[in-house]
């Protein structure tokens, strides 16, 4: 038996020690879909670097926390925020099952004036009441269903090939990698697993309250309109606290709500590494930054990022493709 | 060089294979201080099963969530929760430097009254208005120094052994154990890695807010006083939810304040495994259930375990050893 294990493992050694595969491990570019500019190479070296047993910037496994958000940073978010869609969409499809909204407040109401009371109506009527499966299996069957108009692919296609190789690399590098979203915790963890390989515990989001109850016996935890907190602007290294409690060496975002986790992940002892992705690709996907509602890039984030040592990403230079359908476009 | 490679790995293969490691892998008792009990016997029939294969009840490793209580689980909670006996001797070191606080209010108050208000009140003193990593280094301080009058160790070594062995069983078969405490998050957090190996993300327990605000310009995140949520009873499952997004397969507790955790483990599709710790051993460490303020263990969940056959834990039969420090003494 013993010698058996003998032969077979001295045999996996000969083809792995033996095979062109061997040779090409360094080879092979672990960012494809990304230029050779500055950005692409600060993403390898500092990877190189402190996973480096040698270099006195090196970082043990379990400290080498990477926290990435996910509006416009991980997938598109112009000309609104998908969970937003979401909740338009689910608003009308309940909608079709009560007609008699139209006329009974608050619904008569939330179908004339986008106020944000009302938008708080429309959040509650669709994400809480019920259960955290309920929820989960309503997210996970619009995702499978709803399309984009502009690009006519479903949303969870509608990621960004480059930040899926960069999630893959830092995986592969023993990076603990974590997202921190300014949107839903449930609705990000509802694709975050199938889509970027992060399972739920690795995604932070804003949240409401839940209450733990019983139906038929069986216990449920069911979502309340409450909110707990809100994972934005100084939110964002609030909760890097409350969920991971120490501190990031890496962090990527892409607008002024990612300002805070930035400085926080800089203020870290040590070598460590803060990028933003600029939107300057119309053509491809959006063009945006001060002006923008959604995902806004003031001139303050630009001077704080040159201040910093911040790398800029831009969409337009640093990435060849966008999307990962185009991958399959191009063959 | 790869040639080189190749000879080098396969002398490993032979030295691993020939060795008497190799054969004496299984043969080595997992949980040595246990005595071969049920409660042994299902631990490791549990694990052997959900982590084989080719089993009905086979589950990924990223599903093999385990959940663990800590106070009375982990380590001695009687006559009074660790942290109680921190903030008390914190509140006392303050009060040197404080002499005012004897004729003040509302100190005075405190000082003469145990009222909930007053509790309150040290909690705040003790606990905010200053940096996460500032309480955190108080916590250490106190740790390293302050003795346990009845045990004459450190709070630290009063660790229970047998525990210790599961967590680290646990893990070895690629569970992910965290801890799950009714008690202080940060508290947990600022000896988990050193005592149970446990990251501190991987600790969930009650929690205060804090404040993202900026010191000499720089970042700094402040405990506040006020609650953000409590990990007890059905704040056990609901923060799992929070932090966790998918159901344990294993939970360990030892009173009430554990009920709803074992419910929620147990409500998972497929096999699970639920225990609880029963202090029974008044000679080596206490002997207490349903008449206790601390860590009760009511009537009602000894009928809810028999009910739903969750495993008692008997330390008088089931522990050969309670601290780690006995192993010491044995030799």
């Amino acid at each position: 038996m013993r010698r058996d294990l003998f032969f077979k493992l001295t045999f996996l050694v000969f083809l792995i020690t033996s095979s062109p595969f061997a040779s090409s491990i360094e080879l092979t570019d672990p960012l494809p879909s990304w230029n050779n500019g500055i950005a692409k190479q600060s993403i390898i070296a500092f990877a190189t670097d402190v996973t480096d047993k040698t270099s006195k910037n090196y970082v043990r496994p379990e400290d080498r926390i990477a926290t990435i958000d996910n509006d416009g940073t991980l997938w598109v978010e112009q000309p609104m925020y998908t969970q937003e869609i979401f909740i338009k969409d689910r608003f009308q499809e309940l909608l079709k099952n009560h007609p008699e909204w139209k006329k009974q407040e608050p619904f008569k109401s939330i179908l004339t004036s986008p106020s944000k009371k009302n938008r708080e109506a429309v959040f509650a009527i669709t994400s809480s009441k019920m259960t955290v499966e309920q929820f989960n299996s309503t997210i996970k069957d619009w995702l499978k269903t709803a399309i984009n108009p502009r690009f006519r692919h479903h949303y969870t296609e509608l990621v960004f090939q480059p930040m899926l190789e960069v999630i893959n690399y830092l995986q592969a590098n023993q990076f603990i990698v974590y997202i921190v979203s300014g949107g839903g915790q449930d609705f990000v963890r509802a694709f975050s697993e199938d889509v970027y390989h992060i399972p739920t515990e690795h995604v932070i989001g804003s949240t409401t309250k839940t209450k733990y109850t019983y139906q038929n016996n069986i216990p449920i935890l069911i979502k309340e309109a409450k909110p707990l907190f809100i994972s934005d602007h100084t939110g964002k290294p609030e909760a890097i606290n409350l969920f991971i409690g120490k501190k990031p060496i890496l962090a990527i975002g892409n607008s002024d709500g990612d300002q805070q986790m930035l400085e926080w992940t800089q203020s870290r002892p040590g070598k460590t590494l803060l990028l933003l992705v600029h939107h300057d690709d119309a053509q491809r996907e959006y063009a945006y930054d001060s002006h923008s509602n959604v995902g806004t890039f003031t001139q303050a984030l630009f001077a704080e990022a040159k201040k910093n040592n911040w790398y800029i990403i831009s969409m337009k230079n640093d990435w060849k493709v966008i999307f990962p359908y185009e991958l399959g476009q191009k063959k």
